[in-house]
């Protein structure tokens, strides 16, 4: 932080494993007025390719300016990353809401959490189908949380999954969505495509188990895992990850939320980190004023970023002094090198991370709150895209990270990010 | 753990909150021949009325033997903590498996999950009827795991929820259960009174409402929670809450597991701690001789556990020095005063915690292990359940905890616990 007045240009870093000794290069915005705060999207980690490119970013980027409308409104936190939320799940190409990756029963079931960093409330949902916006669900719930007790003293749930959080859901004036409408051309010729090279690797599988006598633990692979779980088409792969904001508002509220379909080809009922506290997102204020208050939300391969908390150890190695060292240093040794995975040679997941603190300044004004925003992605998958826009931006900068040439998606990782000031008048 | 060598006879403490200068008594138990292990059990933090006292000791009771069976056998935690649960599930007395609170719509949806300290392996499953014994879908899921990946690459499951996890279960071999044969004139009688208690509580509410011009927060409680939670029947109150174990076997490997029928009345589809990665249950082997192996179930007030991942953060406490001075003070910081729980003014749970390492012994020998085993329960409810036995036990011992006179459930603990040390013939 103490080269941030020097830094006024916006450079990102990749570095390779091991190179944890590199400067976080900074991206400055001040702006005049009021400090409205500030987002970070993403659309997935997992692999983009060029050609989609485009469209990916332009997810990313309708998604901050929603959340941005929101903060310009007036909105907290926890209203604008629903709304980036929303946008997200809205959009055919990710595999969220609407586009979601089909199960192997070929229908659609989505997890989503969200929290928030003011109150810590929290709300999720796990194998939802039939509802367009799954992370309105999850919303609703931590606000009914925020109302105190059902009748009869009874405690209002934090998580729902399946017909019943449908029914929940429905019972809570969200309308239902037949599961035709979320299904796009993209999803079903994923799903026949998954479907038959499912069917030739255990056809692959027999064979190979009948002429090793048997081995139990002989389960074949045709295919590395992402080629099943983010892969979009043959020859043009697409992302199908999970999507996920962090936002800072006016007042230094922080909130997360994350929204996922799941791996492609899962077991029905098969529940991921978007819908699991302390795994998918993460957000808490700072309780005083010696710490930060941060937000994270992951992406990746659910069962791996179950095990790691991943979201929860990202907000916490958050507290230390160099937020791009920290972060590094967690996505290394909680989450590439976590003792939670290690019988595992190929470790997928990525991040968002924001924290902030009040500078000086706001210390001196009671009127005008000054925000320090530090904000990072990290991913040891091929390609991260995300999008980021203060509410004083007239739009959002969107970035797909790629892991650098040579760099073995699962076993290494990229790491970006920068600092935006949300200053006031006098700067 | 100084004083163990002196002390023989079995003392328990209670420690009203702020008596956080007590020390821990001990149950020192001395073994001859080869340390095979140690289990300690629960069947709920709640209210015990001392009418059904009997039957819940004799539940736990045979939940240790059914633990000791499976480590005499040569089994490992794993599958002595397994076997435990099984047990406690089968009783019709408690909720989980058999037994379980019915949930608004009648039906049983049962929570459950395991962890392995060894392979720091888990599996879960949320919101599951019918299936006998959830904690065997939730071991499956932990076993298949193990066995690396599924057909082209996917990656298996740690956790399902609903009709899935139910689908799941069967075909992998796991009999289905008819509901009705897992419901009980006691479940049964419990559900039509709540739902009369709720009837009631709705109309006073739709009536206050009324005469205060409709403030929306005004939940209005005709009852406190535990009424609805715990209270199995009129003026015979019996404990209906989440059971679980630790475990550690002979070569120093613990697991815990935990089971639920969740809160009575519950929403169908919710999901509470027992399924929840962190909250339910934990168990990490030490990954050095510097630290503690530790095991630890929770029981309680789900969205509580959850909110406050008690599981993990008592485990991570217990590599403190002082082992009754780390819980008191994590079920004090953690829980009853947890930011995360900030708005609650009655927080009820209770845990389980193990924790071993090795006696210098054994490290002069190398073939026989000796075992310097630490156990504590602690709980912020009326009373709690617990049994423990080694496997040198000819019987399992059993307690009901209760909270000292005139503390407050919900905002003050008691605290209890001793010492087994499982050692060799030349002690």
């Amino acid at each position: 932080m103490e080269n941030l007045e020097n830094s006024t240009d916006c450079k990102e870093t990749v570095s390779p494993l091991n190179n944890s000794g590199s400067i976080l290069n900074s991206t400055v915005s001040r702006h005049d007025g009021k400090a409205m705060g500030f987002v970070l999207v993403h659309a997935g980690a997992g692999y983009h390719s060029e050609s989609k490119a485009k469209e990916y970013k332009h997810v990313c980027k309708r998604a901050c300016q929603r959340a941005v409308d929101r903060l310009r409104a007036g909105g907290l936190a926890l209203e604008a990353v629903t709304a980036a939320l929303t946008e997200l799940e809205d959009s055919p190409f990710t595999n969220a809401g609407t586009g979601s990756n089909l199960n192997l029963s070929g229908e659609i079931e989505c997890d989503a959490s969200i929290m928030d960093g003011k109150s810590l409330n929290y709300g999720a949902v796990g194998a939802l189908s039939g509802i367009k916006n799954p992370v309105l669900v999850a919303r609703r719930l931590l606000s009914e949380t925020q109302k105190g007790k059902l009748s009869a003293g009874r405690i209002p749930p934090c998580f729902l999954v399946g017909k019943g959080a449908e029914q929940w859901a429905i019972s809570h004036g969200i309308p239902a969505c037949p599961t035709e409408k979320m299904t796009t051309k993209f999803s079903l010729s994923g799903y026949k495509r998954n479907k038959r090279k499912m069917e030739l690797a255990e056809q692959v599988e027999t064979k190979r188990k009948r002429q090793s006598c048997g081995h139990e633990n002989d389960f074949g692979c045709l295919e590395p895992v992402r080629d099943i779980m983010v892969e979009g088409e043959e020859n043009n792969s697409a992302c199908l990850d999970t999507v996920g904001a962090v936002v800072v508002d006016r007042e230094g509220n922080v909130a997360a939320a994350v929204s996922s379909g799941g791996l492609a080809m899962k077991h029905p009922g098969r529940v991921g980190q978007a819908a699991h506290y302390g795994c998918g997102c993460w957000a808490e204020n700072a309780r005083d004023v010696s710490l930060y208050s941060t937000a994270v939300s992951t992406s990746g391969s659910g069962e791996h970023l179950i095990r790691t908390m991943l979201a929860r150890e990202c907000s916490t190695a958050m507290q230390a002094e160099n937020a791009h060292q920290a972060l590094l240093e967690a996505m290394q040794n909680k989450f590439i090198s976590s003792p939670f995975l290690a019988g595992e040679d190929c470790v997928l997941g990525g991040v968002i991370v924001l924290r902030c603190c009040t500078c000086g300044e706001a210390q001196r004004s009671e009127d005008i709150q000054a925000l320090l925003v530090e904000f990072l992605w990290s991913h040891t998958t091929e390609s991260m895209c995300v999008g980021y826009m203060s509410a004083q931006d007239s739009k959002a900068r969107t970035h797909i990270s790629r892991l650098p040439p040579g760099a073995v998606a699962g076993q290494s990782l990229a790491i970006e990010g920068g600092v935006c000031r949300l200053g006031t008048a006098s700067d």
